[in-house]
């Protein structure tokens, strides 16, 4: 037996859930649930605990100008760019803990294995904690992954403003402060990893309901969100008759109609969701003038994303119920693909013989998705009970998480050495 | 030629129009329109200018406990009932000039012929000015009209209060103060009139595309209001499949599509109307927890309303995309249909076989569904341009308002002998 086979049989399951209850201390909520916003005191806290566990385990302790924390353990050939391994450590304002921390945590029990068992993997390894995945206190989210990928820059993430009127600038200056008092290696610049893993709950019902511990993510979700705006005629809901309205709200009505069924042609796998919708002047008795609402239109293929835009805009440029339509797209992420070879190395993980593991593609996006954009990236699902997360209802079997870890460590194995 | 034949032939036509011009300087807004707010210092005034026009014409002017303003043009025979002829003086905040006034000077206008042509009526005559027909300060509205007809009780009444905080009664008190102190004659007492008269805009598109003068109006469409709940699951938008969720965005809509389909079998005399729709929580990329939306339900037959009511239960008892249905009938309103007897006598003073005179049923509330409660009650509509109401862009021609005038003298005169 080499010594990166089987990892993820050797890993203490009772030490990782040891982490997973420590961690979901931080920023509990009564009587359950946490609270860990992006840069707040219970957040930083989290990064020092996790700090703490890199030093205890002889790692050098990096951070960088956004934050992030990396846990290094060093390789047989400090040269060979290390495998990443992570997610986050915030959460939404009234959240389950295992979101984002579940991620860190495995691979913390992946590095904890290693050491554990006295292995010196060729490869160093390095786990990594993302500032502000959430982006519920600074908006947007995944700003330390996007700004390590290239994806944004420095100076527009640390512009935001959060509800209180602090800036993510200066919270993350006195992040920062605290990170450097604790003696932590300031490494300003970001590098390019040999691979980057994110194990995650799912947010959905597929694994579930599959009675299955891990799925294979095999890339994530476009995403497209619409603002769309009906402009009628407001007018006396008593004295005109159907014939002489131009309602904004029967308008929306029947073009919503025609958007769904555009949608739904795409089949299943399509994500098509109307989140807001307003009426002005919004008033019992008064004909609505003008109908506002969003689509949050999802797929893996950038093909069928852009070819329902196409459909989207024709629907839009006709009249509906003598009202003109006006579509703005507010937001355009293209889907990622994970690639293959990384797959496959995720899925021998799973199964000795790549049987019976589900693939899923992610529906949510993570920090993977600009990962992506400079090292081979994939991730694992665990799934979490019914679905639910950004809520204290979210909840995932210790069972479950623990084989999902074991999986995760399995494939570290093969890819450090 | 009796007395009351002709009258209105020998109204004066240029003298109504001054009144009509003289009254909109009250409250006049820059550009256009006026602001009359029920009790407030304009709505006063404009109860004075009225109060003055009637003491000059050598009417005795009343008041009673709600603010209402009645100027009584003596008959023959003081026992006898007499003919009530009038409509409000308020307006919404940004309103045209018409709306009400109108009716009011038309009445105006009969008395004024009666006193010019030296005609003593064998019936009194009666102009009414109603108080807070709108709704607009202190909803809700019809408020002198409903108490005078015995709907509303004056201790509710007294207890709306203004946005400013200011209660009905305290804004009563001043106004009963003004009229008091002008040496007006308290009547405290609603009495039953002979038949109350009501020209009133029209307040939709119908009279102005027939190109028609005067419409007579042969009852006021019931109405039904509906607060809608639909409770689903708030989840994610990318991560949820369609099967799995329980939007209660799509639920409305499917709903919604069903209730619509419902009404439009009743065909075009049906008035359904959803002017207020909202989402919890409102997020472009959470699937809605909740969906509320309001249905204005107008139909002239009871029996209508009825069975559509019964419909719309039977339907919001399924469930619909997983999603439960809460309907609640949040006002009702009886139609009133105007008798056959005060209609015919409209017809024949709009035209003298009858002929070619358009019929309406009100799509708004009057202050005639009120008093169709306590006597023969009728009303005539002439057109506003495009319908336009309750906004600054509220216009008559003079020739149509003057034309519908003279038939409502021409009624006067054939009821008050």
């Amino acid at each position: 037996m080499n010594d990166w086979q089987r990892l993820g049989q050797r890993l203490d399951g009772e030490r990782f859930w040891d982490d997973v209850e420590a961690l979901s201390k931080i920023g509990a909520l009564e009587p359950k649930g946490i609270c860990r916003l992006a840069l707040d005191e219970k957040d930083n806290q989290a990064r020092l605990w996790l700090v703490e566990q890199g030093t205890s385990l002889g790692c050098t302790v990096h951070y960088d100008a956004l934050g992030n924390v990396f846990l290094r353990l060093e390789g047989q050939d400090p040269s060979l760019a290390p495998l990443l391994i992570g997610s986050h450590l915030d959460s939404q304002p009234r959240a389950g803990a295992h979101d984002g921390a579940l991620g860190v945590l495995a691979g913390l029990a992946t590095l904890r294995t290693l050491v554990d068992e006295g292995i010196t993997p060729r490869r160093p390894l390095e786990i990594v904690a993302w500032t502000n995945e959430e982006g519920a206190r600074f908006a947007p989210g995944a700003s330390g992954s996007s700004w390590f990928a290239g994806q944004r820059e420095y100076t527009s993430i640390v512009e935001a403003v959060d509800s209180h009127g602090t800036r993510f600038g200066d919270a993350l200056k006195d992040c920062l402060a605290l990170l450097g008092a604790h003696g932590l290696d300031f490494r300003p610049d970001p590098f390019v990893p040999h691979a980057f893993l994110e194990l995650h709950i799912e947010q959905g019902p597929i694994l579930e309901s599959l009675h299955k511990s891990v799925g294979v993510v095999s890339g994530i979700q476009g995403v497209n969100w619409y603002e769309i705006t009906v402009e009628g005629q407001a007018n006396h809901a008593g004295t005109t008759p159907r014939g002489a309205r131009r309602d904004a709200f029967d308008a929306a009505h029947e073009l919503i109609t025609a958007l769904k069924a555009a949608a739904y042609e795409q089949g299943d796998e399509l994500r098509f969701t109307i989140g807001k919708f307003s009426l002005w002047p919004d008033s019992v008795n008064t004909i609505a003038q003008r109908a506002t609402f969003t689509i949050d239109l999802r797929h893996p293929s950038q093909n069928v994303l852009e070819s329902l835009d196409m459909r989207f805009r024709e629907l839009a440029e006709r009249q509906w119920r003598g009202c003109d339509v006006h579509l703005k797209v507010a937001s355009r992420v293209a889907p990622v693909k994970f690639p293959e070879s990384l797959l496959e190395v995720l899925r021998q993980s799973a199964s000795s013989d790549c049987s019976d593991v589900p693939e899923l593609v992610s529906g949510a996006f993570h920090d993977a998705i600009h990962l992506a954009h400079v090292c081979p990236t994939a991730m694992l699902f665990t799934p979490c009970r019914a679905g639910i997360s950004h809520h204290p209802d979210e909840h995932i079997e210790r069972d479950d998480a623990e084989s999902a870890t074991r999986v995760l460590a399995e494939a570290a194995g093969r890819l450090l050495n």
